[in-house]
């Protein structure tokens, strides 16, 4: 295992300092630090600040973790829907997301596209919108919305909470985060670290709407409802014992990542997704599944290799490439390539040179 | 700090194997595994094995995974009450999974006495109960169930799901899983794992009762209702990406303890227990906060300090001990001190002749 580069989308190639930062966890036992001491608020403090930072998250914003973004698809429901979520759907991820507003007995309009699409704008207002969902990048695709497209929302939704789900592509896309309200992740993907962790930064509307949902006696959940998660976030702190070892590494990361400069990752993860995607434009056998250049995601690329998927797959290990399968139904059609800062351009231009090599 | 030896009740001493085991998970790149591949399940399936055997959990019994024990808190009211809950309170753990069911917007019953005081078993039955939440533990005041009595109860709640929070005890007490319906525990207490995974072991009852709740459209939750939580257990999976790490650690740490055996965990958490209760039944200044002796926990062990214990605290830390504050309100009168497989007996006499070296 460990000759191969690991391009699946997550938990993904390991960031190549996480070893060395979870070296000296061990040797500063963060391991068995208590989730009450100064030195526990000093690590959440710091990975707020370098996440805030990378992000440029605007100064209202607040950034609590959980335990998952599957469990930011539920308290984000639970917390700030009262009747009604919209969701715009086109793979399984954003379709998951929908599913989980079923569950919680939420009126779900689905604004629904087939898979390796993505979406028009809509045309007409929608005032009494009360909360919409977006994927930012379909994982199980490799459909991203893009930055425009998002920005233009606000005028359709005036006083919808607009909530992102931006599990596969933090920290690449540059979000205005004043048309938004929250955005989410997890952090084994893009992050490069062991899964166990979900990071959700949202605006003082969504604050405030599940205190109105509270106050109005509807069941936003209890230890991880959003106004004990605020109210714990302001002291450095969380409601529970978390997985401190993932808050800690991620505040390392996030510091590599500021170091390195978010410009550099996004120019970088750019230029990795060009070549790329410029190698599947040109292949005699295998070609990009999503077609309209404006819709392909930039950190999940997909290739549709159809009846020579198996031989593409073994063909890549041979050569120490590790890609991740399809998805679901799309398993024996179409392999997946993430695109994450742990990807460096050198690794790239190998799997590139690689599929070139590639003759069926 | 890495000088000291940590009796706070958790996150508490890490078990001394668990950093190797740490470097391995590095070396077999578990921290960047897909949580749907072979391995993966592996790893789930040796902890659940490893877990049962230890506990001796009887084969109608499912284990599942969660982030923390607070998750179960919120998990159980959520799937196994539909309108009332009957909380055994003592301390203020035990009041906090009281006040997540009516967080929850269910009716609750409380049964209590004071801190420092275990209960009474009830004298009536009471055939109509629903739900009963025993905390065996109470990490705030060192008060814990002694097994005959907790046996007992199954005779007053005919037909209650009798729920057990054993979150600081566990490995140690040997339930008559038989009598009871679940217990759950968190690693980082007496496993001596790095914070962030909750684990809940329940029986065919529990998962019954959370399947007619959802057939009655009650709201159990998604991803980690209990059914679902089960039908991915039963493939040695887990519904979202979970904290892979600390599945595989808890692995390795019950594999250790079962090579120990759990007859001899159980005969050195007894003895450890002893001689510091013997020394604080004897000492000059210090007492033992509990007094009944057949209430007094093995695990997490109170001594009353009064106006002393900052300068005993003090006095320890000299001696490379680091003591766990009293909770709460006791932060200023008390000291606890954890009584996990981690710490080893020598830690402990040594623990106890400082003690008794201390004169005020």
């Amino acid at each position: 295992m460990a000759a191969f580069t690991n391009y699946t989308p997550g938990p993904s190639q390991l960031y190549f300092t996480v070893s060395d930062h979870l070296k000296s966890a061990i040797k500063n036992n963060i391991l068995s630090l208590s989730h009450r001491s100064k030195a526990f608020e000093a690590i959440v403090e710091k990975a707020v600040r370098e996440l805030k930072h990378l992000l440029q998250l605007p100064e209202n914003y607040t950034v609590v973790f959980t335990s998952s973004a599957t469990e930011i698809w539920e308290r984000s429901i639970e917390n700030l829907v009262e009747e009604k979520s919209i969701h715009y759907v086109n793979g399984s991820f954003s379709a998951r997301y929908a599913e989980i507003a079923a569950q919680l007995q939420k009126h779900v309009s689905l604004i629904q596209v087939e898979e390796g699409k993505g979406f028009e704008l809509p045309e007409s207002i929608h005032p009494h919108a009360e909360f919409v969902a977006i994927t930012h990048n379909e994982t199980s695709t490799g459909v991203s919305w893009p930055i425009e497209d998002l920005n233009k929302l606000r005028a359709s939704y005036p006083n919808a909470l607009i909530m992102i789900d931006a599990v596969s592509s933090l920290p690449y896309p540059d979000f205005n985060y004043d048309v938004i309200d929250g955005v989410f992740f997890s952090v084994q993907k893009a992050f490069g670290l062991p899964p166990g962790l979900g990071v959700w930064c949202v605006n003082q509307k969504c604050l405030a709407k599940a205190n109105d949902l509270q106050k109005k006696k509807i069941n936003i959940g209890t230890y991880h409802n959003l106004p004990t998660l605020h109210s714990f976030a302001v002291k450095n702190q969380t409601p529970e014992t978390p997985n401190t070892l993932g808050i800690y590494l991620l505040g390392q990361v996030a510091e590599d990542f500021n170091r390195r400069t978010i410009h550099t990752i996004r120019k970088e993860t750019e230029y990795k997704a060009a070549i790329l995607y410029q190698l599947l434009d040109q292949h005699p056998i295998l070609k990009p599944f999503v077609e309209k250049k404006e819709h392909r995601s930039k950190t999940v690329i997909v290739a549709q290799c159809g009846e020579v998927t198996q031989s593409v797959n073994q063909f890549l290990q041979q050569h120490g490439i590790m890609p991740g399968d399809g998805y679901g139904k799309n398993k024996t059609q179409q392999l997946r390539f993430a695109n994450f800062p742990a990807h460096s351009k050198e690794q790239f231009e190998w799997l590139v040179d690689t599929l070139d090599k590639f003759k069926g």
